[in-house]
This record gives structure tokens, C-alpha cells and sequence, in this order.
């Protein structure tokens, strides 16, 4: 696209040079300033979320902050990776013992709405990405989508599905997802998920049976 | 949901105090600096467009952009509600002599697609809007879901789709043509977009026909 590139944050290699604690005190003490980070840029959005706030929340010094991470860009960072680790073991987990593919996508379905449900903040993480640090938010999408296409294409060989552009499949089936995932964080539907499911399931599955 | 509520920008109601302009040149000008908003914000964000780029992007002297608008918060509250009032007209002109439902899906979702490769500005900068002026956003999306939830259900009392929960098919068709739409704007995908809804409409139309 022919536009001015946006500020990336310069994050995105951020994670490699992040000192890593070397003690169990220390990963504890790293894991409590994300957590507290999660909550704290989830509730407040990034440019209002101050490194004061987060430590606050962690209930740690200001400075032990710096000992984990250099700036609040580079937590940030370290969030929109660890929300597209956790969604794709949640995922994988959830589909793996799962041989039929409109079999999977339903579980997947329900395993993510799930694991939105009980992060809603880093779910609002990783849409704001977009906006603070797009490589992190390219990285998690290309993954995602990138997984999903190749498993929609062997579910084509397989007879599982009927054929069909499996890379056009997967951000529609990607988009249903995070919508009916949105609706869950921003909109606080509650609907029970295994509802939610069903109703999609039915268009899913018989929108793509071969 | 408990959470602390986000900055909403207090602009919910901006529109109406604004000054309109009384004559087809205020009107003009007015116009060219949001078109020249839409330019700005969408490529920079809000946080890093200032009112200086934006008077320089339309050729205004600075002075001039407050005859329109309070602040930049008021001129994206307006590209926002922009984008809704475009959008619901192009999908209204598509599909409005189509009796069929799952003709007007199609018709819809071409619709949409197009209009979102013509204005990707205006497509990131509402999603930037759950970040910047929730009200804008929640706005945007509760009048599409509400209308779609509407026509969903006419369509299942008409026959022409299968009964299934309306608010929640809503959602996840309303995810599709955003992933959709990302795709194009975000990611830069050339696939020309008939070919496109060929392979959704076909999931989409097997998914709920009768």
C-alpha cells in the first residue's frame, strides 16, 4: 500500500534482548509485573497506562520494573506475544486428538471464545497493537492465519471440506472468531458459549461439508 | 463487566455543537479538512496526527480548522459516525431491490468490500475508535448489529434462511466482512474481490439456506 508507514513502537525485537531473570524469585517477579500489566493497559489502553500504574498494581518497586523490562513499549510487546502463544496452545490442545476437521473447528471455536472470556484484557491488547505496535499485531495474525490455512487446505485433500481458496477461508472463519470474541469482551454478552457455538456451528459446518 | 470504564473522550454528543457552516464555501472547507483528518489520522493514529498535520494535509491556515471543530477528538468523533452513515448507505443502495436474503448477503459483502479498499482510512480509523472514543465505536457497530439482527430474523420468518439465533449469526457475519475488509486494508491483499465473495458466499449461502 502506497501510505507513510506507521509507528511500530521499534519492539520488535524487543523480547531477545529483555534481561531474563535467572532465579524463581525473579521469573515470579517478571510474571507479576505482566500480569499486572495486562489489567492495567487492558483497563486504561496503552497511552494512558503509565509504568507507575503497572508497578502499583505488581505491588513492586518502580524500579524493579526496569530490572525485567526496558520501557512500556517492550511489555507491551512481550503481551501481544504471549497472548498468541497461550491462544495457540489453548488451540492446539483443544483440536489435537480431533481427526475430522468441522469437528475441530467447533472445539476450536468454543476453546478460544473460552480463553477471550476469562483474558478480556488481552484480547483489547492485541486489537490496540494495531495502533502501538504493528509488527507484534502482524506477527500474531500471520501466525494464526498462516496455521489456519494450511489446516483448511489438508481438509480439502482429506475430503474433510469441500474445496474452496483455503487463505480466504481462514480470515473469514478468523474474523467469526474474533467477533463473536469482541462481543464477549467489549459488549459483555453473556451468552453461555456452548449457545454461542451451536448457532455458528450450523453455518460453519454446513457451509463447508463437501 | 467490572471493569474501570476507558476514556470515552467526552465527544458523544460533539456533533451537535458544532458550528455548521452557513455557506457552500464553510461547507467546502469544512469538508476538506476532514477529508484531509481522514488522510492523517489514518496513516499516522490519532496520538501522533496533530492538528498541524492535518491543516497542512488541506491547505488551511491552522486558525481555520477551529471555525469547524473544537479539537482533534471532535473531528475523529465526526470521521467515525462518517464512516457508519457511508457504509449503511452503500449496503442500503446494494441491496435494496434484492428480495432474497442470501442474494442481498452477497450483494452486501461485495458492497462493503469495495468501499472499504476505496477508504482504508476511514476503516482503520474506526477501529482505533475502541481505543480513542469508545461512544463512536459502540455507536458504529450497534447500529450495523441491530440492523443485521433485524433483516436475519425477517429472513427466517420470509423462508429464506433456516432458523438459527439472529444476534449471534449477526456477529458472525459481521466478523467476516471485517476480517475481510482488514485483510484488503491492513495486509494490502490484491485478490480481486469478486473472487473473493465467490468462495465466503458459497460457505455463507450453504451455511444458512433452508
Amino acid at each position: 500500500m502506497a501510505k507513510p508507514a506507521r509507528k511500530t513502537g521499534g519492539t520488535a525485537n524487543a523480547s531477545e534482548d529483555t534481561s531474563q531473570p535467572k532465579t524463581a524469585r525473579g521469573e515470579a517477579t517478571r510474571k507479576a509485573i505482566l500480569t499486572a500489566a495486562e489489567r492495567v493497559i487492558g483497563a486504561r489502553g496503552f497511552n494512558d497506562a503509565s509504568i507507575g500504574h503497572i508497578t502499583s498494581e505488581a505491588g513492586v518497586a518502580q524500579g524493579t520494573f526496569y530490572i525485567y523490562f526496558k520501557s512500556k513499549d517492550e511489555v507491551f510487546h512481550e503481551l501481544v506475544l504471549e497472548m498468541g502463544r497461550l491462544v495457540r496452545r489453548e488451540l492446539s490442545q483443544a483440536t489435537r486428538d480431533i481427526p475430522n476437521r468441522l469437528d475441530a473447528e467447533k472445539a476450536g471455536l468454543t476453546a478460544f471464545l473460552e480463553f477471550v472470556r476469562a483474558h478480556p484484557d488481552l484480547y483489547r491488547i492485541v486489537q490496540e497493537a494495531l495502533f502501538v505496535d504493528q509488527d507484534a499485531y502482524n506477527a500474531y495474525y500471520q501466525a494464526f492465519s498462516e496455521g489456519y490455512r494450511k489446516g483448511l487446505e489438508a481438509a480439502v485433500e482429506a475430503g474433510h471440506i469441500r474445496p474452496g481458496d483455503a487463505d480466504t477461508r481462514a480470515w473469514a472463519l478468523m474474523g467469526i472468531s474474533r467477533s463473536l470474541g469482541e462481543r464477549l469482551v467489549i459488549w459483555g454478552d453473556t451468552t453461555p458459549i456452548d449457545e454461542i457455538v451451536a448457532t455458528v456451528h450450523d453455518m460453519i459446518a454446513n457451509g463447508l461439508k463437501p
